[in-house]
């Protein structure tokens, strides 16, 4: 992922959704947990925005993550906007009024989890047994029964089919969850920055933080309420931990330096100086204020415990029987559920043959960016539920038209010709596919699923904004997120020259695909040959528009060159079309010598 | 560094070291503080490997991190080789006969830190006031305060100047400062995996290590110890957390992955199940019993403290006055120390006008690489001590001979016509230089300081090993390692075609150098232009070995195309010297024609 991004996306900051309300509903019917428990009820805290459609094709749910809550966007009544000390929702520069989840298009839920503290039944709830606190006798709980509570809610509200479940970090996970367990209740997935399943690193600071409230002397076997006290300290450096996981070193490094809070000097003690011992003082006791310690434990276990493959066969398997289009979201610089992990979700659904497209976006605040207002991240999730929302119902996209009549160096006759070359219903992945328009071309034409790759994240999301499963991905890296044979088509037009490795993109491609097809600049085009002969320079020609040191192009070949090479490899040319650009006609005649431009079908031989 | 390593390098495994002691030595003078305390006298644990020479030429002094002690190899007495619980010192696979640090060559020392618990004065000492320990009563110490009790050491054995000082992360920082306080001292300064001053993160997780101590309620604010308890579980979570952060993320999952530690499913407790969890136990029990807690305040603040430019004008200005020649050593997968920082002391030595080598090396191990047996590691501390040792004991190296009559294919007349038009005194910067050998070859005729750079760690060690100061990086990167105007020249023989962007890496060498000194193969070349024009081929010839698919060359430049090239930059070229390869003769008469090759010297216009 070497490429500078072209240009920066718009901003959606859109407006506040003003004053909302958690409201609470209780679901008496006894809850069975993974755990084989069961609880007698179950509390709900949830809150909504915007308005059901008539149709009910537009609500979205939203799952928080480790310590959120139901409360995900505009003020509550004790808030004042006008106050600057009061905050609004945990995420409210993404949903509002003309924000990337607009409240004037969808009808947005979130609810706090089971286990939680915001108002949802979990270990800070009486017991009805006892009349206290269940603390640690409260059941061990899941991403699954978490899941299985919002279902009641989302029952509740009457909905049969939610138009996307979305969420970051647990919330990404509960997602997935809801896409294995019920895939009939959706048409679409977006988890961001999460993880099928903790590695050992991320199970390893879970622990940690846990050991640190278990130690605390205060904890008194989770039974703390009891003996009028909590495990402020350990909850604090828990939660200190855990913050440090979710920034970056180098957000953390550009925010704080080695600035010390209030001296010049070292003080030569053990108290906090540096300001990123103050703010992470500051954060711990900030958390202890509003988050409850057994909450975290029930919380970060849930996590630890889950796996989206185990007990199903695996993940691939495990996603086989979701029907949802699935836009998987990490951040470049997220060390907690790296872009490895997120790139996993995605590449087991195409593995399971399901659409999905992966977006990695650079940014700079590690795991944490997904609350960040990240433009290319607003713009990608508006993109997508839009195009969700569209599908779900029935509405034609606008015609695209290719106009291939564009000025000399930009006209693209092989894409005309490519589009000719696709058969109806035939399946369609583009390699440098850029804003995905080639892709909805074929789309109209009648193609069958059509996929694009990019390296460029901006074109990815021009792509998924014009309703195009698009993954970011580095053609010079294996493409392993793509099965063996699962296009008709890959498509490589004017790529194959600009790649470092062509052997590899070329296997690649016929790798996925059952066949390939191909266009090139031909490097024996007559004026490339005059040029190199008579001026002795290397050639800068319509059809290589290049001097030698500001190509993108790294390999020169001609039609021979392309042939020879397809002869060694075994494989077989279907289709040979050698086009001239500059005469917009197709050359029968001498081609190596006359043709500008080629395309060639290829399939294994 | 996308390069893949060509080959792998040799095992340096040696001998065990065999029985060794500990010993402690009192020194009775006050000794200052910077913290402007004083302690009446200190006590330091030392062992010795190896014999001092008789010209005291061969003394190595180790510096250990936070957990080391002055036990660096071989076995105690108490512990038995044959028996596989009892392990050696913690660099044993370092040091040793035959290994990395031989000690049939060197004298090595390594003692334990001030501050320490392991024999050398520290909060776990009696305060001679009180007759108790110490506790947080001790004053807060630096890491020039260890090197001032290690300096009163080697004055005690008698060493005059140091051959080496050498250590990985906290061991690289009193190395550093070694070499900033003590010049005279030290012939060779060997920091690795280590950094000039933590980051925000670093701090951050030391902030919460301590804040675990100081909130166990067996603390009692340091005087656990007259308590007769200890604060054994926040050390305990102090340890755990650290230990995460010296592995890697990778490493971490190989070892333990999502495994359960004695269960197929889960228990829904909160106790360690995962294999990881009961490691992390393991690691911070096993740490409670070796090491003490205040301790590990008193050296982990001194880490916080350590900012080797802080009071001497940054980092530049305070290297300016070391003479140890440098070899600074990074793992790709350390997240603690990262590359980066290593990378960053590399650049200010170099900016700072001292002689600098720097090795990223590939290991997966995280920050604990410089501990582990990495062949590449061992390779480069062994190559960097005997060049030390040769060069402190004024022997000369065997000569090099460029041997230019190798078959046809291998043969590298440019070189020979290169070292020809280099000036004796004139420094010389190669961009490319593989093992070095050019460069030693340039240096035994006379030329003055040389330094090499290459993308393949493997070559940099061989560099390394032929006393070359080698840098590795990647030349598609801007090389700000390196100051303007420090060389008189830099030269790029052959790799001008190789690189992804040729004007980046030329502006950068005229930024760096006087002059610049290119070879390249001649595109313009007669054959290459007939088999263009005949074959309708990319041409593969004796100049252009290459297939258009698999070769490294990514840009075709003739020199009538590198001069309108260089025009246009605004470059002079001061010399043109066009070669034929094949007839070994250089070429007057149609030159962009009849040369295989050309070298150019240029200059800025």
């Amino acid at each position: 992922m070497s490429q500078v991004p072209e240009k920066p996306v718009r901003d959606l900051t859109g407006e506040s959704i003003g004053l909302v309300e958690t409201q609470t509903v209780r679901f008496d019917r006894p809850l069975e947990l993974s755990c084989g428990h069961t609880l007698p009820f179950v509390d709900v805290a949830y809150e909504t925005y915007g308005e059901l459609d008539a149709g009910r094709t537009n609500a979205v749910l939203i799952c928080h993550a480790l310590s959120g809550d139901a409360h995900a966007a505009g003020f509550h009544a004790e808030q004042k906007p006008d106050n600057p000390r009061h905050k609004p929702g945990w995420w409210d520069v993404y949903v509002g009024p003309g924000k990337a989840i607009d409240t004037r298009h969808f009808f947005v839920i979130c609810s706090n989890v089971l286990g939680g503290c915001k108002g949802t039944t979990g270990p800070g709830s009486i017991n009805p047994d006892t009349g206290k606190p269940w603390g640690l006798d409260f059941p061990v709980v899941t991403i699954a029964d978490m899941v299985a509570v919002q279902l009641r809610l989302i029952d509740h509200l009457g909905i049969e089919k939610l138009l996307c479940v979305l969420g970051g970090s647990m919330g990404g996970m509960q997602a997935l969850e809801w896409a294995v367990r019920h895939p009939e209740r959706m048409a679409g997935l977006l988890p961001v920055a999460t993880t099928a399943s903790l590695g050992a690193q991320p199970l390893a600071f879970d622990a940690v933080g846990r050991n640190a409230i278990i130690s605390d002397p205060q904890f008194h076997n989770g039974h703390y309420a009891q003996h009028d006290t909590n495990p402020a300290r350990g909850l604090a450096i828990a939660r200190m931990l855990g913050h440090i996981t979710y920034l970056s070193e180098q957000s953390m490094h550009r925010k704080f330096g080695r600035n010390l809070r209030h001296a010049e000097k070292p003080g030569w003690s053990f108290d906090s100086e540096f300001a990123v011992e103050t703010y992470l003082d500051y954060q711990g006791e900030k958390f202890v204020d509003r988050f409850d310690a057994n909450s975290y434990l029930y919380i970060t276990r849930a996590m630890d415990y889950f796996d989206l493959g185990e007990g199903r066969g695996g993940l691939e398997k495990a996603l086989k029987g979701t029907s949802a289009r699935v836009l998987v979201i990490s951040f470049s610089s997220d060390w907690l559920f790296p872009p490895s992990q997120n790139h996993r979700i995605a590449k087991a659904l195409l593995h399971a043959g399901r659409p999905a497209g992966y977006l990695n976006i650079d940014e700079a605040y590690g795991h944490d960016s997904f609350l960040l207002p990240s433009p290319t991240h607003q713009q990608a999730i508006r993109g997508f539920l839009e195009n969700l929302l569209r599908q779900e119902r029935g509405l034609a996209e606008e015609p695209v038209d290719l106009d291939p009549r564009q000025p000399d160096e930009k006209r693209r006759m092989d894409l005309q010709r490519i589009a000719e070359l696709i058969e109806p219903g035939a399946s369609v992945l583009d390699l440098g596919c850029g804003d995905g328009r080639f892709l909805q071309y074929l789309r109209q034409r009648g193609a069958g699923r059509v996929v694009g790759v990019d390296i460029d994240p901006f074109r990815v999301v021009e792509a998924i904004e014009n309703g195009i499963d698009a993954i970011r991905a580095d053609l010079d890296q294996p493409l392993e997120i793509f099965p063996d044979r699962s296009f008709d088509y890959v498509l490589l037009s004017r790529t194959l020259q600009t790649v470092r490795h062509p052997s590899v993109v070329m296997r690649e491609m016929l790798r996925i695909g059952h066949r390939g097809v191909v266009s090139f600049p031909n490097f024996g085009y007559w004026r490339n040959r005059h040029q190199i002969s008579w001026t002795g320079r290397a050639p800068v020609s319509r059809n290589l528009p290049y001097t030698w040191c500001d190509t993108p192009n790294l390999h020169f070949l001609s039609l021979k060159d392309f042939e020879d090479w397809a002869r060694d490899e075994g494989l077989k040319i279907e289709r040979r079309i050698p086009l001239d650009f500059t005469s917009a006609s197709e050359i029968r005649f001498l081609p190596n010598l006359r043709a500008t431009d080629a395309i060639y079908v290829i399939g294994r031989g």
